[in-house]
């Protein structure tokens, strides 16, 4: 079996979510801000059919956080239920071909069919405990690891409920002020894990905290 | 006239102090990994008299913290003022030749005559606002910098107050859960500033924000 695993973007002061979205600019200027080095690598610039991107330590760390797994858990607002309540044939907003080519599951109170998607990726609703999910996403993903995608509120139920291995935190140097943090209630974290940590050329610190290798 | 200086050492969740001490371990367990690689280093073991210490990033931003600092802030709680509540002769806990080697301004209700220890620092004692008490130090500065030392509740109002030039946060990647935090509501505060972080040996990140050289 695998591990599980997160990724995930927070500012210096541990918001991993945004405050400023308006109906005019629906991610917010500090959305930008806190994913400018993310957006800019190379692999995420080629998710969106773009040439060129930055190809050091931001970009090493996305790419890896792709490799290797082999099912993932999303949040009801990660598929885009809350932005499309009355469309009942939804089918999220990653398009016709997703970007995870793995079994998905997404956690809703909707009753809905599973939903095969082109590249691989195959949408399950579900309504569950963060352990039942997992065991769900697990025996889907095999040998593989299970990514808990997000939002915030879905990866901090994983991490409190003590069922993330590997945490890899991007920390963006600004300051929010406010938002979802993710660093609440995780005391102690750190044991039984090893930690290393890397400054890209943007300036963003990679902090990775893994289950030690035996 | 100089700048006003911070150097912290925080947790990864953002807390600059600790919860655990107890009468028999008054400075407590989460305390010694706080500040673990700080004290390890050769700058340090020196001032104890002992010799050996570590000699890399970690030492490097210890030297730099005392370079350049023409006065000192503190709270009274790092004078021991409250250790020692009934001593009306209580010289601080620095001992006859204080580190500090400059005029160290002591916040306290306390009225009491200033007093001038070997080796170049004098302790004034003042009840004032934050801008009062940084335009004593600086007059006493001159040219040089002003370094606020603490405690965690006297950085956060020189923090909120907006009168940190430089803030050097050295983050140590252990998550403590509870404590004072260093973050709460310096929203922005990297405008302005040049960032730059560094990863020690030791796996703390270290964080300047300064004042952009024009």
């Amino acid at each position: 079996m695998g591990i599980t695993r997160v990724d995930l973007n927070v500012s210096l002061d541990g918001y991993m979510t945004t405050t400023d979205q308006t109906p005019e600019d629906p991610f917010g200027a500090d959305w930008e801000r806190l994913t400018a080095a993310y957006t800019a690598t190379r692999t995420f610039q080629l998710r969106l059919g773009h040439e060129g991107g930055t190809t050091g330590l931001d970009d090493a760390h996305i790419k890896a956080e792709s490799h290797g797994i082999g099912a993932e858990i999303l949040g009801a607002g990660m598929f885009g239920f809350h932005a499309h309540p009355e469309d009942s044939d939804w089918q999220g907003w990653w398009g016709p071909n997703p970007p995870f080519g793995v079994p998905v599951f997404v956690l809703t109170h909707r009753e809905r069919e599973s939903l095969a998607m082109e590249g691989g990726t195959t949408y399950h609703f579900l309504s569950a405990s963060p352990q039942e999910t997992l065991a769900r996403a697990q025996e889907a993903a095999g040998e593989l690891d299970v990514r808990i995608g997000g939002g915030a509120r879905v990866v901090k139920n994983f991490l409190r409920a003590g069922l993330v291995d590997r945490l890899h935190v991007a920390i963006v140097p600004i300051l929010l002020g406010r938002g979802e943090s993710i660093w609440q209630d995780l005391r102690g974290f750190e044991e039984g894990r090893e930690m290393r940590s890397e400054v890209a050329e943007s300036g963003v610190v990679h902090v990775v905290f893994e289950p030690r290798s035996s």
